[in-house]
């Protein structure tokens, strides 16, 4: 009984929101003929977006922007991640649960990478594409995204299946990126850029602010920050840590910590990343010391 | 009593769920207005994308968008393309009803030339601008776009106006683009580049996958592909025809079939269009045969 | 008891749809993690967009976004505009519900412009941020957009607090943007280049249809157009002034009224702005008068 009441408690966790993440772009309609599948699914779902702007192929990117957005909405939410060069390869077709009832539907290519880490995966499994399949497309090799992934998503946070009716119960583990977490060794903190927020051209690392914190940089400190490009220093400078971009005259560089709470340089009503030429990933790496 | 159950059936055949395309892009108000204007019609519509980034006046391509994502959406949805040129030309203002109810509001310039094609057309009508109009706007002479398409294809999905009350029945035609059409000659399949998924740089034909069946093609086959700009070849190669893009080293062609079922080539993870300088549009064509 | 009538007609004047707009573009998670703040405050609100596509900090682009979309959507709408230079310094978060009663939360850093210009102020609120802001965000500085300006959009739209709980009640003014306004002197239209409908080229001015009327230019007429950057002269022409494009031949140069039926230049299937190095902005003025 008490198994059983588990059961439904899982299979009701969907809210009936669905939000879309995929490398497509906007031009064409293919993310349209995915959202049009879930509507054709189940009219009441609500479904929005993270990006569809991933760069194509860019799998750290897709895992950057999970973690981003995904906590912000309500639990129980559905989100399809389509970044998938592997398609039609042996890479596994997967909807994770997280411990905080989040669902993902992606590819298991590292896609999911900063969720598992951040949310925790309370269990994964592999979507069995002989049940859930969009009816019809069995020929199709090449758009999984509409036609597993999209179709899936919709069915779970629909509750046309409970999440059991994915598939196969995995064991707990995903493919995971490799990439240098935030260190503080000797006074100094390291980490990587993960990200350039290309907008504006600032330029955010993966350092955290629990880990500034027991450095004991404070808002209004000069730090030394420096930027490497796998061994190359290629910025230095010592930059003020501050809660405004205003703290700073137009043009100059600051530090300030991120949206995400994560240390981060920028030019006020500048561009950072363009004037350095900073790029980001596992490759560009941040150094950052309070000023002697 | 026939025909007044037939009557209402078509009168009810809407959704509820609204479909905008344009080519007017999403960097002004220009889609928010009309999506206002929907939502100020019946507030419980649903309203979603095809796509706004159809390059300026491309009617062509607003006929290969509609074609590839509208089959994906539930029957009964209303569709609202406006790529119009000619707006306040002579060319019509008409709703098509396809052979499996669902509703395109378009200028009658070409942009339903596929749709037609695929679906079928049961009915015609041409929107009548005195009473189909948004109340107020009788003054501008240049949005059409929001006062008589968004409007239109708004009230007639919430029921509001039933399809008759759109205007007057036309003859069942259509504006066509002329193009040149999949065939088999003698061993060789031709056909046209519809569209470059320029997301990636893969190059899309108009030759499906039934036609291709009838050439005894089949997955693993090395073919031969030969693509013309007008009478000049650009581009002759060995590709094999395989259903994932991982079945060839990276940065390789091959060719396969996309999510439309369609005959295309790619390079795996590289862009196929750059790499050639392939166009698209029916001045592009493309010959498969088998190699020997 | 007429005061309690009142007041609660003021605080149901929302209608539970929330239309967002930012310079974020939508390329990372942060227009998303701002709609997941609001689905988590209430699943029944409905979500659209102007555009996230203003470029960086240009608060005279949201101003004309905003008054270019807003009037087309339900009264009671709550519009968010965050496009946003100043963040964390002493400009003022509010609310402002407009005579008509549509709701614009924005930093108030002349982005409300030319809404309050076309709609009237009937009250503005600085939001409370100790209140008005999402649990546990306290410690961001630089996400206003989503804890701040995102939270209290949707809390307002969802009835979850009233117009008067969104904070202390300032007086009826704002920060406006100053520019030049459309004048008729001499026979002579002057006025301003608000913005370039970069789809196209077009060149739109703030000169409106009814200062046009006062001057009897009326269509058919042949126009003087000059437009200048500061006191340059960069371009001038005899336009035939249109009510639709096709009225002139491809290629060639036209005057019309655009769908805020204000006085706009453009090119038949091209691109006047580009062919003729036409900006936009306070400092581009326009000059019109009936060619002698």
């Amino acid at each position: 009984m008490i198994a059983l009441v588990c059961n439904c408690s899982l299979s009701f966790a969907q809210n009936g929101i669905v939000v879309f993440q995929t490398d497509f772009g906007l031009k064409d309609g293919a993310v349209s003929a995915m959202k049009g599948v879930a509507m054709t699914v189940d009219k009441k779902l609500q479904l929005f977006d993270v990006t569809h702007e991933i760069p194509a192929y860019n799998i750290w990117e897709a895992a950057l922007r999970l973690e981003q957005a995904a906590a912000y909405w309500p639990k129980g939410t559905v989100f399809v991640s389509v970044v998938d060069p592997g398609v039609g390869s042996e890479r596994k077709s997967v909807v994770l649960q997280t411990q905080n009832d989040y669902f993902f539907v992606s590819p298991d290519n590292g896609s999911l990478t900063l969720i598992a880490e951040k949310m925790g995966i309370k269990e994964i499994r592999e979507i069995d594409e002989k049940i859930n399949r969009l009816p019809g497309s069995a020929q199709s090799y090449t758009f999984h995204g509409r036609d597993v992934f999209a179709y899936t998503a919709a069915r779970l946070a629909a509750g046309k299946i409970t999440f059991k009716q994915v598939g196969r119960l995995l064991s707990p583990e995903i493919i995971r990126i490799d990439y240098q977490k935030p260190v503080l060794e000797h006074g100094v903190v390291k980490g990587t850029i993960t990200i350039l927020d290309i907008q504006y051209g600032n330029v955010w690392s993966n350092i955290d602010q629990k880990l500034l914190m027991r450095t004991g940089f404070k808002i209004g400190d000069s730090l030394l920050v420096k930027i490497y490009k796998k061994d190359s220093l290629i910025y230095s400078g010592d930059l003020l840590f501050a809660n405004t971009f205003s703290a700073v005259p137009e043009l100059q560089p600051l530090c300030y910590l991120n949206s995400l709470f994560n240390f981060s340089v920028a030019v006020n009503m500048g561009n950072f990343a363009a004037t350095y030429k900073i790029g980001s990933g596992p490759g560009w790496k941040m150094e950052v010391r309070k000023e002697r």
